[in-house]
């Protein structure tokens, strides 16, 4: 029988994350404070977050220590699986050679516990009791609330109150892990109760949400905010995902990929892939950077490189990225954890310096590719993920084209088991082509 | 970092299914033919089964070779993890060591699909186009329909009606494996019809389901049927599980575990754990068995030993088991895939020569459990997963009474990820404690 999965020992998670910043073509330029116009420092992120989570933020660090604690904590389900698609690619006929880091094994069964764990450490220690934060669909507030469980942190989740209602599955999964989760706008903030008072069945929305977590964090001292993906330090966090993967390439026998994939929102698990090899592509090796985001929600493929808001009611610092503007509403497609207005600064700058690509799908391809995928291997994509699982099989179907024996690597960044529904309106003719 | 995960090389699944029967401290009785009372030979089985199956249900040999083709599909995700839940003991604050071994992490999350593909291989094998079977909440449904797409199978899968109405998402999740579902009483069947007949909205029941899929097989050359516990080829195909972890649990330098625990609805989980250590047991090894099963359907703990059909409409060969009498209902609880009037007849004769405990928990005791061990160690488990959590966290507080550094380890037979409304029901106090 041939190998196609590597598991590496807990003692082989990376004991340092990566910092691309310093290796980046261009510095990246400050937040600028959202009332002065002004370069935000320190002090101004303070009220949110913890002091090492500040310096991690503007760090000129390549490496930085992962502390023994969150070790500890992530070693529950890191190392993930490096997996060869090896069914997948004699279903395409491909001599491509597809590799997927499976980080759908977490118990929120996506990427974004690697970060959540992290910010909940450094709350901890830094004194905090309590962290505030907002949910879409509720795929980072579980995350934040199983992190919360296991340093005996309170998680107070903003919940978008038409998913609440909607979605309880990652409602309960949150409470499950101890989180309080309310359904946003709330009463328990100012703008949520103003919110209210106008409209008592208002929907709720992301940057609503956010201002309540927000305004939470700043008027408790016991809490800080947390944030699941954009900034630097959640992609630091995340270079765990490329640096494993790096590891299990070489046991595979593959000196480097030819391509390197993710699905890009905010762009947390594609930094979290990419970064480690991006340093390398910059310095001239032979390697491209793809980031997959949705045709209904085009920040990278049609957006504008400027400084913009990171939320919708402009209460973030501003930071250069990739916008189609901060009030930019994307429509309501499946993949929920892509429908963001702007992206991370590193992956816009790497965009921006031509290191890395980027396409978009239209939703119905991209489930076509999903389902391929699950019949194939046998695990079912989130539909987040499933836009990089589309353009890995499209890489495998231009080399077979090509007659080349293409190594792609992607990141398989969550499971859709809390998504089904999304593929029942795609198996029954009822998926927009948003 | 202390180790506690323990991942074995695809290499190392083991060879061969281990066969317990030649062991057992009493030969097997032989099944008997539902109509005649005489003991049902090889041909009886022969409409159903493919003779590679129903040699294996017979077997005298101990070990029986797993063909290459099978370990290339379980190697997408065996070995599986053994893991010792470290947290877990810290928060009960006990001497003792709990391993589990994690059959989650399958494509469906659990641990079905250890023997549909096995089935699904020798059906192929054998010039079977197409499998029938029933389904409660979908469990074993989407096991069987991930494993035959896997070989190109097709598989037509009977949903209890209520089921299918009422949980979609494993219904959603055999489709997306291209596995054909319809509710039952569906019109596809001669008994479905006559039921519909009489009443249009029966909400079905697994009896039912299991004459639909029986009678679909019985009536179709290019079809066979297909069942996902109790059959002694069921429990041996789960001994993969038990074999794996003998070898993991070597690796965590431990000689023998002091109690091996599983849950026990039919029987195939508790098998497949169990029956090899079940051997070194009846050999004089000190290792207690314990089979952890529902109050609200106490087969080994209030049944009968006697001989009693498998189905409910009478219509399988009788088998000596523990049963509560075939026409017995239990209580709608959440692990409905406990719910289940007999037991294995290997699991019973266990136990009826005192080779395995038995013990039952109310369902509000088996939640508690649940989201203790879901706070500690992070992943949710299935409900019926929760009745061996549960015991093993009583067996740990024994341990903790009497100062014993017990070996506690349990079969983490799946995820609850699909089974969150009955802790949204248990965590807002709507859980009746049948």
């Amino acid at each position: 029988m041939a190998t196609d999965r590597w598991v590496l020992n807990q003692s082989e998670i990376p004991s340092a994350w990566f910092n691309i910043a310093p290796s980046l073509p261009e510095p990246l330029k400050p937040p600028l404070h959202p009332g002065t116009g002004e370069p935000a420092g320190p002090d101004d992120l303070a009220p949110l977050f913890p002091m090492s989570l500040v310096e991690q933020e503007m760090s000129p660090q390549e490496w930085i220590d992962i502390p023994g604690e969150v070790l500890d904590v992530l070693s529950l389900w890191r190392p993930t699986p490096l997996v060869r698609a090896r069914r997948l690619e004699q279903a395409l006929g491909t001599p491509a050679k597809i590799f997927y880091k499976d980080e759908s094994v977490s118990p929120a069964g996506s990427h974004k516990p690697n970060t959540a764990v992290a910010q909940a450490f450094y709350n901890k220690a830094e004194g905090i009791k309590r962290l505030s934060t907002e949910t879409g669909a509720g795929q980072w507030g579980s995350a934040l609330s199983f992190a919360g469980a296991q340093y005996g942190l309170e998680v107070q989740v903003y919940m978008v109150a038409v998913s609440y209602a909607q979605k309880p599955y990652r409602r309960v999964l949150m409470e499950t892990w101890g989180g309080s989760v309310v359904p946003s706008p709330s009463d328990l903030t100012e703008v949520g109760k103003a919110t209210l008072a106008e409209n008592p069945d208002h929907p709720g929305s992301l940057g609503l949400a956010i201002s309540e977590a927000i305004e939470d964090a700043v008027k408790r001292d016991d809490t800080h905010y947390s944030l699941g993906s954009v900034l630097n330090h959640v992609l630091l966090h995340q270079t765990v995902i490329g640096l494993e993967a790096k590891q299990q390439l070489a046991l595979a026998g593959v000196d480097k990929p030819d391509v390197v994939l993710g699905s890009c929102g905010g762009g947390s698990n594609l930094g979290g892939i990419t970064l480690p090899f991006a340093k390398d592509r910059i310095e001239g090796a032979d390697i491209r950077l793809v980031a997959v985001e949705p045709e209904s929600c085009p920040t990278l493929t049609k957006g504008r490189y400027e400084y913009d808001f990171g939320d919708v009611a402009g209460m973030t610092p501003k930071m250069e990225m990739y916008t189609l503007g901060h009030d930019f509403v994307p429509p309501p497609i499946h993949a929920g954890g892509l429908r963001y207005h702007g992206d991370s600064p590193i992956i816009s700058s790497l965009v921006h310096h031509g290191q890395m690509e980027a396409v978009a799908y239209p939703q119905g391809k991209v489930f076509e590719a999903a389902v391929q995928f699950a019949r194939a291997e046998g695990v079912v994509p989130a539909p987040e993920t499933s836009h990089a699982v589309r353009a890995a099989i499209d890489e495998a179907l231009d080399a077979k084209e090509k007659g080349e024996e293409r190594v792609i690597l992607f990141n398989f960044s969550g499971h859709g088991l809390l998504d089904l529904a999304a593929y029942d309106d795609f198996l029954h003719g009822r998926l927009t082509d948003a």
